[in-house]
Parts: structure tokens; C-alpha cells; sequence
């Protein structure tokens, strides 16, 4: 039985995963962490400090202000950590880097199957097409709520396409300032708000009389949810280091 | 018989005009105006201070700071213009409005039937989709030599949408750099920039749980040629004013 | 404010329902209906027959055969139904239209805001766009488990094509078993089927070097209820009269 | 620098080839071959046996009965044939097949680079997905003079896909007939017509709350001459046998 610690219990994100550990067979929720949420169907403390149950692994879905404390935390109890909050400071992201070499840490800005063989096609594809000239541009759409932008997973999508071109692109957000062509080492990246769009990620490649787009569309934050617990059932255990879903998924 | 002047005659958009135009029984290319273009079937001038050739109507997709010396040329002869370039300076613009007290000027952002359609469906789409909470945004695409973002028709169809809601509106050209969500009040307006594709323009209309996209996409430039050459034939012995491709299409 | 019962309060869609009303300032929920569901925040009765409570319309998410019996109630109590039901028997259909005479109902086929704004442009578009020689065509995507192809709103869709297009349009369903050109009055109608997707209409209109789409895309059923609260809002103190969503949208 | 002759120089798939081959700075036209062509930038023979320039590579765009020839030339002289003619006969693809024996012959039934990448990661996208139960459907557009349906590109992409799942996947055309849930094993494919649409390829995977799409889109028949002009890259110098374009693209 692999016990969850929910840092995030009260998001939305956090009951979606609360209520998926519930159906889990080999799985359950011990503790809920959450500054302003009274207790569930489980103990919820207001701080990690405050925290003192003992779990397996950690699901975070927060806030990129929580996940310092969180990774003090998961490092002094030594309970490692699936960690699904997007938009990390480069300090909390080297943060995380020091903190993995001494628990097991997974990152990944996208937990969902879809998105992760996403990732998979844009190298294959940023390979073959930027070779014949094409140009890539990533246009991404979320909800009216979303703070961040571009997405986590829109970045992630450019990185994994500049890691597959030997870093050769900049990324551009803003066309409306300069009065100049593109660059062919740009990658436009679009963020798109409105109503409660989940999350869409069109990448596409344009070259000359012929454009190829790969889209990934999520209809339900549940999608996201399902990869963290596959993900925490796998991390639970393992020894210190940084994991991807590509490992989880393999 | 119409007889066209095609100012800008050297340029992709004029080398289609002047083919259309040789198609059309009741209208000739007399003349063109092109700084770096030697004569084709018909005698071409490097300015429009240098051409001495009677016209009925100009046909112009030229450069926005050619346009000047085009109104000052349009309104010493008193030949109308279909006034074709986009991205005109606001002192160009008032000009061209000055100018159309004199001789007959039409300007649409767009001389497409299709995205003149489509600037009727936003306005209507707004109307009833924003009161029941819709966000609007807006994502254009053109090939990878276009030095102006957004593209014109992406604005025009901003500002009917505006235009259609008291405009209430603002626009917003990039996100990243705020860290707010999105406001009710905000068209977000994206420029994709890529390959060779011709213009495709997609208003997005996101409410709860539904997302309705309208869509225009053309394929080929002489789909604003053949608006151009529609929009002349209209124009030609029309009286001074300031007209659209409306006026033309109803 | 506006007072709704709502007939069919324990099904999926009443829950819904019921959670809109609550969130909106000017109406609340005083009655509920349904043979199986205990009192919720509000009151609930086992049939029409055992609810007393005064209202000023009735949002119904039943099924069939409960139909006639909401019917008889709406009359006497002459409180105006949106009747959401679908797959009314012949029967029920004429019952409700006689129903009407003495009391304001409400049906549409689809009952989200979007596809009855989708009716009404693709109408709008149709006219103009058929007379310039645009093909029209329709792709709907729905989920693995659904039975009947196309879907009714596709059908919908095609049919409110062909109405403002004067009936010249017949309705194609398989290419693949004819080695033709397609007819200039032929709609394509494209059921893809697959996962989960709840439901997508994309109306196509194909002409030279332009394309137009008008795309819906709902992903929760919940669109449904939104459209029926909006419904009920309009239709309190109406008189008798079968209503759609369209007057509903003007 | 490879040396390149054109076989049917004179039509317009040979001009753009041509002038590709004239903006890259490995390559360049020696020589064309054309019955009724006089010489442009290269010398232009009017039959193969009357060319007497050295090449490296022949790209071919011609007609199925100038095929012979060019064969017997191609292997006479030892150059590679990079073979985009279409609708050969059987007797000339036997002899396409012999003569690869001897000389290195390159074809594919899509010469476009994104077509001949989607092929391939449409297999990669259905092995990862389809064992996480996602739908595969394909919806392809042409224009409205397209007399055969589905188009060969879109059959391809089904037999790629199902080649890949070990041939476990039957096609359907038409649901509109059948009143059943979708079968696991089903490929819907689905062809839409009307305008001029070059082409436009579309492959759906959806899951349980997740949807991805592979979409290629042609604007003009040139990109069969951007694929011809890499293929002729890559073949020059190759030993003898018969190479598709996915050789060339790995």
C-alpha cells in the first residue's frame, strides 16, 4: 500500500487526485497539506513544518511559492515527490535540482500520456522539417484563470524542440513592438486565455506550400491527475535522483 | 472601360492585379507606378509625379510610406484609389481621410469575400456570445517575410468586434510578461509568423464548457486581387468619400 | 427574481442545474421534481402531481415518458416548461404543441447558447458564400459509445444550410463507393467517432484560394444546462407559444 | 556540389525544380531534358540519347510514357533517378524495379517532406496510444474536382498506422448506416471535397479526455518539388536499389 501526502489538497487539482487515490486499489491518501483548508476525508495541515505523518510520496499540485518549503520538507523526512506545480523560479528550480541528489524528485510539466509523446514528436519532427527550412511557432490555450504564460508545458514543448536543435532557437512572445521580419532561429510562442479551456498545445511547423501541426487537446484536469498517481506509485521507493514521465512511462 | 493604374505594379500583389485585370473584359491596365520596375505590357513610371497616363480608378498594394505621395497624386489628378496597403501610420491615415473629402478612396483591411464575411459574423458572434461570458481572442498566421504584426485584417476584425460592443474592449499582444489573469475586457491578439502561409485569421470565442471558432483561411493572394479589381470596377466615377468593400459586396 | 423548478432535480443534468441557479442573483430554485431523490436546498416532490409550490417556470431534464404527465401540470398550473427531454415520441411532440397553445414552452434540438448561435451563422454565411461559389461541408466529432450518425445537431446544422438555401441541397454520407466529382449541391456529412470527445461541429465552406470554418466545441455536457437557465430566465411570464433557443438569443 | 539534370524540364513541376535547385548552395542544374524546350539558364536536350552532360542525379518530373527512356538512360550512364512521375504502368514499374538492380531509383507515392514525415509519426503516435485505448480516425479535404475517395495519401496513413498495430484495424467509410457503437478495431476514414483545397491530412487519436491530432496541410503542388530536390541530395552518390522517401528523411 503506497501512502499519498497531497501537498495542494485544497486546489482543484488536489481533490481530482484525492478522489482518484480513493478508486486506487493499492493506494490511499494519509494526509492533506493546505494553508486554508479545513480537514477532508483525511488529516490536512496548514504548513508542511506542521505536517507529521509519515508517507511514501508526495503528490504537489500548488503554488510556485509553496514548493521551496515542500522541498525542505521532502528532504528532512526523505519522502520523495511528484511535482506537478509549473511556472518554478530558476531559483526553485535549482532548488529542486540540489534536493534530488538527496530524495527522489519528478518533474514534468505535463503529467498526461498525450502531452508526453507530444514531446516525443516535436524533436522527431523539429529534426527532419528545420532542416527544409520550416518555421516553428506553439500556440497554446487555457482558462481565464491561468496566471502564468506561456503554459509550462508550451515552454516545455519549445525546450524539448531547442534540445533536439542543438539550442539554436530564441523564443518570442511579443511581435507587436518590433517592425522586422522573423528570425529563423525564433520560436513564437502564443498564449491564448479564455473561458475554461483545459489545455490545448498546437505546434506548428510551416515551411514552404506545406504546414504540419501536432495538437494535444485535454478536456478534463483528471488527465493530468492520472499521470501523478501512476507517477507517485512509481516514485514511491526509488532512490535519490531527478525522474521524468518518460521514465514512468516506458 | 475601365482603364487601371496599379500602383505598386513591381510587387507580387501588383503582377496578380495586372494578370486579373488582363482577364476582365471592361477593364485595361493603362499604367503602373514602381520605383525599380521597367515597363511590362503597359508603361510603368517610378513615381507618381512622373506619371502623366489618364486613369479611372488606382489599384494600390504598395508600401505604407508610398501611400503619401499616392493620396497627394489621387487627389491632383481626382482619380479614385482602392487603397490596398495595410499597416498605414496614424498621420497616414488622417491624411487618407482628408484626401476622401476630395476624391472617392476605399480601404478594407481585407479584400477577401471571405474574411469581409467573416468581419459580419464576429460582430454578431460577439453580441450574443460576450453577455453570456465568452472571452474573445484572436490568432493570426502569415508567412515568414511579413514585417507587420498583427496583421491588419487581425485589427479589423478587433475593432468591428470592439466596435459591435460599445467598444469596451482593449488589446493585449503579449502575455509573459505579466503575471495577472486575464482580464473580461481583453482581445488577446496573437501573430504566428512562419513558412509561406498566405493568412489565416481564427476568432476564438471561449465561454464555459463550449468554444466556438471562426475560421478564415486563404490559400492564394489573388483571393485579394480579385476583391481589388472588384472593388475598382466599383469605384471608378464614384463620387468623393471614404467607401469599403461593404459597400461593394451588398 | 425569478423562481425555477426543476423537473428531473436528482438526474446529472438537475444537479447542474440547480448549481447554476444558485450562482445567478436574479432567479433561485423552489421546487425540485424526481421520483427518487430526497429534499436537496430546496424541496423536492416525487411527481408533478405532489408539488404545490407556486413557480414561474420549470427547467426539465427528465426522459420521455415522464413528458406528458410534466405536460398536464405546465397547463394547469400554467407555469412555462423549457423542455430539455430529448427523443420525444410522435405522441409526446403533438402533445406539447397542443400544450402550447395555453402555455409558453420552450424545445430546441441543442440547447447550448453556441450551436444556436452556430444555427443562425452558418445560415448568414451559407447565403453569401453558396453565391460565390463555396462547397459546404460538415465534419462532427463525438464520442466511441455514441449509436446514431451523424449527430442531430449535425443534421440540424445541415438542414438550417438548406432552408435558407431554398431546399437545393442533398445530404452525402460515403465517398468512397462512387468515382466522381462531388455536385455542386451536395453537403459531405463526416461522423468521426472517438474516446471520450462530447461533441464537435465544424461547418466547412471551400472556395477558390478561401476557406471558411465555423467551429463549436463543447466539452461537458454542462453547456446544456447553461443554455436551459438562460432558457428559463427568458421564458418566465412569456405567453403560450412554442419558443426556441433563437428567440431566446436575439 | 551536386549536379543535377532535370528529366522534363519544361513543364511546370521541371520550372520549379529548377528554380529550387538555383536558391541552394550545394546543388545546380547542369542540364534538362525536354522535348520542346529550348535552353534556359542550362543546356536543354530534347531526348535523353541526345544528352551528353555528366550529372550526378536526375530529377524527374515527366509523363509514365517518357519513363523508359529515362531508365534506359539512367542506367546506360549510371545516374541516380530520383522518379516522380505517377501512374506508371506495370510494365514500367517492373522496369523501374529491374533497373534499380543496376542504379540507384528513388520512389514514393507523396514526394512531400510532411507527408513522408506524418507517415512516420503517425506508426510512432498509434503504437504508444493506441495500447491507452485511443480511437483512431482520419478526415482528409481536397478539392471538388478529386474523382477518386479516400485519397491515396489518406490510405496510405491507414495502412501506415495499421501496418504498425500488426494489421489489427478495418476501415470504415460511412456510419450512417449502421446504428452501433464504434468497434476498438475501427480506422474511420472520411473525405471531405469542395474548392480548390490542394490537400489537407488529418489524424485523430482520441482518448479518455485527451485528444491529439497530426494534421498536414499543402498549399501548392511545389511541395512535391521540395521533396524531389532532397531526395536527389541524398540518392546522389548511393549505391543501386530502390529508395523511398523515408530513407531520406532519417
Amino acid at each position: 500500500m503506497v501512502n499519498v501526502i497531497i501537498h495542494g489538497c485544497g486546489g482543484k487539482m488536489g481533490h481530482v487526485v484525492a478522489e482518484l487515490v480513493k478508486n486506487e486499489p493499492d493506494c490511499q491518501v494519509v494526509a492533506g497539506i493546505d494553508p486554508t483548508t479545513p480537514a477532508l476525508d483525511f488529516p490536512v495541515f496548514p504548513s508542511c513544518e506542521a505536517c507529521d505523518v509519515a508517507g511514501d510520496v508526495i503528490i504537489d499540485f500548488s503554488t510556485a511559492k509553496a514548493v521551496p518549503a515542500l522541498l525542505a520538507f521532502s528532504k528532512a523526512k526523505k519522502i520523495p515527490v511528484v511535482l506537478c506545480t509549473t511556472a518554478l523560479s530558476e531559483e526553485t528550480t535549482a532548488l529542486m535540482q540540489e534536493t534530488s541528489k538527496e530524495v527522489a524528485i519528478l518533474k514534468s510539466a505535463n503529467m498526461s500520456v498525450g502531452v508526453n509523446l507530444l514531446l516525443d514528436l516535436v524533436q522527431r519532427a523539429a529534426v527532419i522539417l528545420a532542416e527544409s527550412g520550416f518555421d516553428i511557432e506553439i500556440v497554446e490555450k487555457h482558462h481565464n484563470q491561468k496566471i502564468d504564460a506561456p503554459s509550462g508545458t508550451a515552454m516545455a514543448l519549445a525546450d524539448a524542440i531547442n534540445q533536439a536543435m542543438e539550442e539554436r532557437y530564441h523564443y518570442v512572445y511579443d511581435r507587436s513592438q518590433v517592425h522586422e521580419k522573423r528570425e529563423k532561429t525564433e520560436i513564437g510562442i502564443h498564449a491564448v486565455r479564455g473561458g475554461n479551456i483545459v489545455g490545448e498545445h498546437d505546434v506548428i511547423f510551416a515551411g514552404r506550400d506545406e504546414v504540419i501541426e501536432l495538437t494535444h487537446r485535454a478536456t478534463s484536469r483528471e488527465v493530468f491527475a492520472v499521470g501523478a498517481v501512476k507517477a507517485a506509485k512509481f516514485l514511491a521507493g526509488k532512490p535519490a535522483g531527478l525522474y521524468t514521465m518518460k521514465e514512468v512511462l516506458q
